[in-house]
């Protein structure tokens, strides 16, 4: 057995330093996924495509949208949310992202950022509001897929008031 | 070389098993520090302590509190917002978590919950509202520590109103 000891030795630290490697290159991979994940969002809600929307999330999961109730659970709540949503606008909503940071584990991601929707209301009114945006994936058969959605904009607790108007 | 086969494929083997084993156990083991991580907070928040409830960040904590600006970036600034909104309160706030979801990949974690603040404020009036929340983790030599918040209530968009009195 004496010969064996170098070999078994050499190869568990082959096996150490390959998946080392693999972590490393599967992480950026991964990284490049949810931000092409947000791409891909921004295109379909730009375009009030709901069916490619809801393609992005799991049956079962769980907003808290920028309106109420305090929680949507499951996707069909939450596509009515997204429907209703969509329906007060006028053509396409533009959606910027700005201070992305994507945070990725095994088959565990989420994300921030702040998020600026833009375009007009079937009143004829423009809306330009920034929002802070939290969402949580989970690689399911090796693609993500958005398991919970946080969009709010802050409460000022003197006035009551929502604040739409902030910008970063 | 022949009589190595055997061997090779049964250490890979067991290295698989044991990987697989190893992994559903952290698991468990962080998800239920993500718990303790909740529960510590809860206690530290109830009591003011506001070194206690620092020492669970990360000095590049972004937040985006329920309070203004959109977000607060570092440690310094949340730690300020953080001491002016515990001010506001006399005596201890009791906080209720409600529908915790955890998730956890490789040294990343998420969890999002429902959270009630209960208290009296310095004005004497009392205070007792739901929050959502979505607070995202990073495992740092071992320890889970909190690298980003998100508590708010929804907004209603005819009345401009931060939806303050809602009810899971």
């Amino acid at each position: 057995m004496k010969n064996r000891a170098p070999l078994l030795t050499v190869l568990l630290g082959s096996i150490i330093l390959l998946n080392a490697a693999l972590t490393t290159d599967a992480q950026s991979k991964d990284k490049a996924e949810i931000r092409q994940w947000l791409d891909q969002w921004a295109k379909a809600f730009r375009a009030h495509d709901l069916d490619a929307i809801m393609s992005m999330y799991v049956p079962d999961v769980v907003a808290y949208d920028i309106v109420p109730p305090l929680q949507y659970v499951g996707k069909e709540a939450y596509r009515k949310d997204y429907a209703q949503f969509l329906a007060q606008y006028d053509g396409p909503i533009e959606v910027e992202f700005r201070d992305v940071k994507i945070f990725v584990g095994h088959d565990v991601a989420f994300v921030y950022c702040l998020e600026r929707l833009n375009g007009r209301l079937k009143s004829g009114q423009k809306s330009d509001v920034w929002l802070r945006d939290t969402s949580g994936f989970q690689k399911i058969s090796g693609k993500w897929l958005n398991i919970h959605d946080h969009v709010s904009v802050p409460a000022d607790f003197d006035s009551g008031k929502a604040l739409l108007d902030l910008k970063p």
